[in-house]
This record gives structure tokens, sequence and C-alpha cells, in this order.
């Protein structure tokens, strides 16, 4: 059946979706009722067409200016470093922290042809200069690409006399010594605090 | 933002997509270029519209009947009884078998308030008796349901004149005996067969 057959690769496509998640998901496609079909094709391209990057921090928004960006309760003294707009949901989850964010579209990675100019630095630095930012937190992953990229832009930022910081990597909390892997737990030792 | 946490829920819903997942999806649908996103939602409603059951054995189609019962070189003498479907598309997966089948629709489950009425049992007895089948194959899941189904078919089947079968059951092949539960080793036990 060409219609099925269409659906199941479409959905494939999807990441984390595969073959036989795809064929299940669309069998239960095909029996939903049309009206609950109909809805889901027109979430997906309403989502596509509605939802774009915020111009000033990089966040998704729907708006001209991101839900943060367009909060004046939140303070310009505070400025979030993070990899991907998705990155900002997690943290915005949090609901801790009071400052804004900056998206920076990806991590340094020679190996993939991503350098600095690749990466919304530049418009860090310019917003760092005229925003009145206090302090920058480096909220890049804690892997290679995620380590590099915070210390480059830590070594960018620092002569212009703004503080720098870097989120705390250790032993998640409710985790247990035994599951931490050795990287993880060598950190905690390093970043142990005093008590 | 509304047209994504809309997209969110919708994709939640469907069945395997928890949350998370439904947020990583989402995500990736606004990543993705306005043409996949476009032709996925296309996809969706295609297939719905498209696929209908069989009128003659309840397997899916796109066309009047579905390609076992319009094919001529499927014999009518083999019947194979499945629950759904998507049974028929496991099945022909196989391709061993070349008689046809019939869908059930579901299997007894008085709990459900699911009787011989509401699957298509009649139907079943209807094409035995028009179509000169020699022998029914019940494909129905090893499970209570499905054993009590089988078990009241092929009660109502005998009397006909009909040859009956079951599936066997017993340990998958590749599998181990340590991995397999107990009632599947026993039912493999009862079920020996001569060397």
């Amino acid at each position: 059946m060409e219609s099925l057959d269409l659906l199941i690769s479409r959905l494939n496509r999807l990441p984390g979706i595969g073959i036989k998640s795809a064929q299940r998901l669309a069998f239960h496609i095909i029996s939903m009722p049309e009206a609950d079909v109909t809805a889901l094709a027109e979430a997906l391209t309403n989502a596509k067409q509605k939802v774009h990057y915020c111009p000033v921090c990089g966040n998704y928004t729907e708006n001209e200016l991101c839900p943060v960006c367009a909060d004046p309760k939140r303070t310009s003294e505070l400025l979030c470093v993070v990899e991907s707009a998705r990155d900002v949901i997690f943290m915005e989850r949090v609901h801790e922290f009071r400052g804004r964010y900056h998206v920076l579209g990806g991590v340094l990675s020679p190996m993939d042809g991503v350098g600095p100019d690749q990466l919304s630095i530049a418009q860090l630095i310019e917003r760092v200069k005229t925003e009145q930012v206090k302090e920058v937190i480096l909220a890049t992953n804690p892997d290679v690409e995620g380590e590099a990229t915070a210390s480059y832009i830590a070594k960018q930022l620092k002569p212009m006399g703004v503080s720098v910081s870097r989120i705390a990597h250790g032993i998640p909390i409710g985790g247990n010594l035994e599951y931490v892997d050795e990287v993880t737990l060598s950190k905690s030792i390093e970043n142990r605090r005093k008590m």
C-alpha cells in the first residue's frame, strides 16, 4: 500500500523512530479518528511556519522577540550562553535563572568545519558591550566540543572586564558513586566545596 | 510558544511517544526543511484518507480489494484467521503463506464487552461455506484472549467438516532456554516433535 509505506518511511526519518516504531505509529495513525489525524498534520505545519529564532538571543519564538527577551523583569546583567534554542527550554524549566540567554547555534568543531564565525560569538561580544552585562554563564554541554567552546569564549570575554563563569559539573543529585563514570567522579573531586 | 506546545501534546498522544520523545521530535520537526514537514503532514492525512479495510477479509487496502484477495494466485483452500489487519502484514513478511486471510477485528474479551457478535466470526463461517476452504489456520496471539478466541472458533468450524489448525508455540529460533518464560517452555515440551 503506497500511502501507508510512504507514511512509514516519512516517520522512519524522524530521530529515534526506527522502522518498527514507524510501522506501529503508522498503523495507529490510520486507526485514529480523521479529525485527530488532521489536527496532528496541522500542528506539524503550523509549528514549522510560526516558530522562528529570536533576532536578539537566538531562542525559539512565535512573536518578534522571544518570551525571555520580551520580559522586562529579566535582568540584562546576567547572560547565559547555551548551544541551542532547545537548551533555553531546559534551563527555563528550572525557574531559577532570572537573566537572559544567548544561543550560539552550535559548538566549535573544526572537524565539521564549525569555527567561531559559524557561531553567534561576534553577536555575543556585541551584546556584552552594549547590554551592560556583568556576568556571562557558559552553559555549553560538558563534552569535548562544549568545553573547548566555553574556553574559547571565556578567553574572548575576559579582556572586556566581564565576569565569566561555567556551570558546575559533578555527580547528579540522587546519583550513586557506583554508577558515575570516572571523568565525572574526578571532576566532582576536583571541584569539591568546603563544608 | 503555543504552536510548539500544541505539536508536543499532539505527538505525545501517539503510542510509545512519551513527553521527552515528543519534545525531541517537535524540536527536530521545527528544524526540518519546510518541504519535509509538509511532506510528512501530507503523508499523514493521505494514508488516513486512502487506507481502508478490505470488504472481503478485513485487511488494509487502498483499492477495492486488498492485495491478497485481489491476487488470483492465492489459494482459497487455506484461510488464515488473525486478530488485526496489522497481523496480516506481519504474516505476509514471511513470504511463506500462499492462502488467504480473515481478520477478526479483535479477540473475545467478555470483560471489555467483546463477544462473538463484535468480531467478524459470522462472516468467517460464511466464507468457509462459500469459498471451498479446506483448512483454517487460527493465528490469534498466544495469550489468554487469543487462545479462548481460537478455541471458540475451532468449536464453530469443526462441525462444518473443515480442517482447523493452530499456529505452533514454542521457543523462538535463536532463543535461549535461560530466557524463555516457563509457560512457553512447558508448551514447547508439550508440543515436542519426534526426530
